[in-house]
């Protein structure tokens, strides 16, 4: 396939597709951004993502200057000219260029980017192994709900994590209340109930978060949208995390201490399950 | 003047001036930057922000791609092509082009764009009038220190402070200690003793407020580098707010409650002659 990006109407190879170097994303972090993923050539809970994009870019005051059902389009045709079949869509939406000053600006106009590329297909369930976390402090702003561009806190924690052998950062705020990993939600059993951060002004609404709790509720599976410490934590019997790229991914040890003998738990088997028939039912039945 | 930016050598309008959009200062935020003020086409302390700019690099781990010494003679070389008089230079240091992804890239090569502005001179003594100043809860993460790219908070207090008729919002953290401004530094004469927070990691260390301090120790002005709090800001006699483009900027009212009668105080007005004699020596006197 080839990576493609769209602005303002004109496709181009990724490569070639370029920004002023006054748009108010690069000189000011100004922007709201969307990761959706592709699998069979179809975008996965498109609307879920649209509809987050509206909530980041009203929060912000940006005017989305296209029209949703246009905006699907364009998507549409962007997988089609691109030939992906496992990818992802990338939406960045700035508030445009303008002069550098704090203040909006008056005539700017909002400017949307949206490319594709490839990612791996998903693998199977067989071939996942429960993966290394460490906990960080969680330094970010007060408002993570928003799904901004400034995401250089995520990248120091995400980096820190690499370099500690560990694919993510579950972070903490004062009080060691668990909020969420760099790029992920975090779940946990704790006292055979399973626990998640609720929808509060610290964590990112994740759309994969909402799905596998709307798997828990179905399957009867018992769980707390509530806040719990890096103390609870500890004594979990599962833990995974979860976002649009890795899916629902399971966690086998954090701060060097196994988790379940470091394999994967009964109920994460069943959500990465369930997912997976998600995944089927939304980009592969409707299209036979 | 023509607004002039310069990438990788080549000199063009900004206009003209581009970047990929997979530049990790679009998409993740992932850079740094400077503003030097231009009097008399000399940048003003112009080795205090390259310092700043290393300290600032060094603190995310991105290397400055270019020697000190290359980086004054580019801004020469702009200021001289521009024919600036009053004006700012511009610096951003991104961790460049890759893929996106929170891991810093491996091959990626850092990215500084450098470009100048016109702005107007700055005004005669006699025509500054104090400002109306709004303080709102400093959302922030906790590296304030850093001259990050990450600017939305700062964005959106600015912008909630013009929209109360007010230039700047200044900001407390929790138990109400005054931090600093979306874009200043504060300074407040509290029980007849100048006061403005300490250079801790939430606040930037304002080349204004160095030099601020500097002439206070000259004038053998007392002061003190320690927090202060919302209600010791109450009963000020005197505050102003610093920073490279807004010089020395009295303050006449917060919140609605004037200070000192919405008169310019002494120290203040003492520190504003100051500073412009700071501004012949380095920018005028040099070069006659």
């Amino acid at each position: 396939m080839q990576n493609l990006a769209w602005i303002d109407g004109t496709i181009n190879d990724i490569s070639k597709a370029k920004i002023s170097i006054e748009d108010r994303g690069y000189l000011l972090g100004d922007g709201v951004y969307e990761v959706i993923r592709i699998y069979n050539s179809h975008p996965f809970y498109l609307n879920a993502h649209l509809k987050r994009l509206q909530i980041s870019a009203g929060a912000i005051r940006i005017d989305i200057p296209y029209a949703m059902e246009d905006i699907k389009t364009t998507i549409q045709g962007l997988i089609e000219a691109s030939g992906c079949s496992d990818g992802y869509i990338y939406i960045q939406l700035t508030r445009g260029r303008a002069k550098r000053d704090h203040l909006f600006p008056a005539g700017a106009k909002p400017k949307m980017v949206i490319y594709v590329r490839e990612l791996d297909p998903i693998p199977e369930i067989d071939a996942i192994k429960p993966q290394h976390c460490i906990t960080l402090a969680d330094e970010r702003w007060m408002n993570c709900y928003i799904k901004t561009i400034n995401l250089l806190p995520n990248l120091l924690a995400r980096q820190q994590a690499a370099e500690a052998g560990a694919i993510e950062a579950i972070l903490y705020r004062p009080g060691e209340v668990v909020t969420e990993g760099t790029r992920s939600n975090v779940f946990a059993v704790i006292d055979g109930r399973v626990m998640t951060h609720p929808e509060t002004n610290l964590i990112l609404s994740g759309i994969t978060r909402r799905i596998v709790l709307d798997i828990l509720e179905n399957l009867s599976i018992p769980f707390s949208e509530e806040p719990f410490t890096l103390r609870d934590l500890e004594k979990a019997s599962e833990v995974w995390i979860t976002s649009s790229t890795m899916e629902v991914n399971p966690v086998g040890e954090i701060d060097g201490r196994s988790i379940n003998g470091f394999a994967i738990g009964s109920i994460c088997l069943r959500l990465m399950k369930e997912f997976r028939k998600q995944i089927a039912e939304n980009c592969f039945e409707d299209v036979t």
